[in-house]
C-alpha cells in the first residue's frame, strides 16, 4: 500500500528518472503497472536495486532489518536507503549497525511519513494521503549529511512536511499520537457490549477505525517502543480514571460540587476542541512540487 | 442539523402528508425551504404544532423539557411527541410528569436515533447519515401502545433501524457507544503536546472528531447520564492501565514475560478487529421504506 502510493506520487511529480518496484508476487507487479505505480518492476530484489540512487523499504517495521540485510550487499556505493516504518529508535540502531559491521559504503536515513490506512496491499494505495502529510525524517550523528539532505527532499518532491527529529524523540512523540491511538481504539472496542456495539454511530465508528489494523504489525510496533507507548497510555488511563470520578460528581445535581464539576467539563471539552481545530479545521498549506522553492536545488531527479 | 436530515427524509420517503418547520430565525426557514426539508416553516411555535399529528423535538437535551412545556399546551388532543435527544431516563421522566401535571392528552414516547455529526445547523442536515443508523425508542409501562407503534413506524419509514430499549438501559449502552467516546476523543486531544500534535496523520484526526463537537451539548449529556458514564470511564481507564503494564513488559525483549506479553497483546487486538469489522466492516441491510413490509400498515401518512 505505501510503496504504490509513494511510487505513483513520485512519477506523477517526476521526482524520480524511474521508479523500480520489487515485489514478492507476480500480481502485485501487474497490478503495480496498472496502477501507474511503477516503472519497471521485478521479483528479483539484486536486480531491481543494483543501480538505485535512493532505495526506500516499504516493509513492516519487524522485518525492516531483514529487508535491509539483503538489501545493502546489493547496493553500489553511495547508494542511499530509507525506510517507512512506524518505529524509529530501533530501526535506525539495528540497520547503522549493520552497514557497520558489513563495511558498506551505503547511506541510511530513517524515515516516517506519518500518513496510511488500516487496509494493506498494493489496491489499497489510493486510501494514502500523501499530500501535505507530516514526514519525520530520523538523522543521527553518524548520518551523511547530503544523504539526509536528499532523503528529505525526496519527500518534499512529493507533496509531504518534513520534520527533522531524533530516533528517540519521534518514538515519544509518535507514542501519543499514532501508537496509542491504534492500542485505544481497541480498548475501545473491548469494553462494548454486544448491545452497545450495535446501538452506535458513526462516532464510535470512525474512533475504532483503527482497531481494522493488521493485529501483527501493530504488535511489533508496540514491542519496538513499549516504554513510551506504556507511559503515554498509563498517563492517558489515569486521565480517563479522574475524569470518570468528575463526572461521577456531576450526578449530584444542584450541589456546589456539582456546578464546579460541570465548569471543570464544560472547559475540559472546549479547550480540546479549540486544539483540535487549530491542527485539524484548518486546511493544510498544500505545496505542490512545482511551487516548492526548497526543492529547487535538487538538481537531476533522483533515481529510485 | 437533525431536524432538516429528519424534514429532508421524511419528505423523500412520503412519510408525512405534510413537513412543518418550527425554527427560531427566518435565515433557517430559508435554508429549510432551499433544501427541501420542509413543506412550510414558521418562526410561531403554536401555529406550527396546532394540527400536529407528531411532533418531533430537534433541540439539546437540556433544553427539550422547556421544548416540551411549550408544545404540550398548544398540541390537540392525541398529537404524539417525541425527541431526539441523547439521553433518555431523565427526558422521558421529565416529559412524562410534565404531562401528567398538566392533564394533557398528547402521547410522549422517547427516542435517539444514533447517528450525526459534530457540527450544528440545518446547513449540516446532508452530513446526517440516517438510512441504516439504528434508533432506540424508549417506551415505558405508562406509554400509550399506539403511539409507540406509530413512533416506531415513523423512524422505520424513514430507514432507520429500530430498536426497543428502557430508558435506563438505553443510557447505560449509550453511555458506552456513544457518551463516553465525546469525552474520551477530548482527552485523547488533551494528552497531545504540541509536538506530537503537529506529528500525526489520519488515525488521530478520526479519533478526535468527536471532539470538534458542541462543548455545552456534551457537558449536559454527560450530567444528564453522570453516574452510567463515570463507570463506563472507570472501566477504559482501568483497562487502559492494565494495558499499559502489558505493553511495558514487552520491553524485556526476549524473557518469557515479554514473551507471554507480546502473546496477549497481538491476541487482544486481533479480538477486537473481529468484533470491529463484525460491526463495521459488514454492509448494512438498507431496508428502503417501500419494500419495508412492517410498515405496510401504516394507512395514512403521519402529519408532522
Amino acid at each position: 500500500m505505501m510503496g504504490g502510493a509513494i511510487g505513483m506520487a513520485a512519477r506523477r511529480a517526476g521526482s524520480a528518472s524511474r521508479v523500480i518496484g520489487v515485489a514478492d508476487s507476480q500480481e502485485t507487479i501487474h497490478r503495480a503497472k496498472v496502477k501507474g505505480a511503477v516503472d519497471e518492476a521485478t521479483l528479483d530484489l539484486r536486480a531491481g536495486i543494483h543501480d538505485a540512487d535512493l532505495v526506500i523499504l516499504c516493509v513492516p517495521v519487524k522485518t525492516i532489518l531483514d529487508a535491509a540485510a539483503a538489501v545493502i550487499p546489493a547496493c553500489r556505493e553511495g547508494t542511499i536507503i530509507t525506510d517507512i516504518g512506524s518505529s524509529k529508535a530501533v530501526i535506525v540502531q539495528q540497520v547503522d549497525s549493520l552497514i557497520h559491521k558489513l563495511k558498506s559504503k551505503v547511506h541510511f536515513v530513517g524515515s516516517h511519513p506519518v500518513t496510511g490506512s488500516e487496509k494493506k496491499g498494493i489496491d489499497s494505495a489510493e486510501m494514502v494521503h500523501l499530500l501535505g502529510a507530516p514526514c519525520v525524517v530520523t538523522p543521527t550523528q553518524q548520518t551523511d549529511n547530503e544523504a539526509y539532505r536528499k532523503v528529505d527532499e525526496f519527500w518534499k518532491s512529493i507533496g509531504l512536511k518534513t520534520v527533522r527529529m531524533s530516533p528517540d524523540d519521534h518514538d515519544a512523540t509518535l507514542a501519543r499520537s499514532s501508537h496509542l491511538p491504534h492500542v485505544l481504539a481497541a480498548a475501545l472496542v473491548c469494553i462494548q457490549t454486544d448491545r452497545s456495539m450495535a446501538v452506535s454511530g458513526p462516532g464510535l465508528r470512525d474512533m475504532t477505525r483503527l482497531a481494522g489494523s493488521d493485529p501483527a504489525m501493530w504488535s511489533d510496533i508496540a514491542e519496538q517502543n513499549a516504554l513510551e507507548v506504556s507511559r503515554a497510555l498509563k498517563e492517558l488511563g489515569q486521565e480517563i480514571v479522574r475524569l470518570s470520578g468528575d463526572i461521577h460528581e456531576l450526578a449530584a445535581h444542584g450541589t456546589p460540587g456539582a456546578e464546579s464539576a460541570r465548569e471543570r467539563l464544560f472547559r475540559y471539552l472546549a479547550d480540546a476542541r479549540q486544539r483540535h481545530e487549530k491542527r485539524f479545521l484548518v486546511a493544510p498549506k498544500v505545496v505542490l512540487p512545482e511551487d516548492n522553492e526548497d526543492i529547487q536545488d535538487v538538481g537531476e531527479p533522483i533515481q529510485m
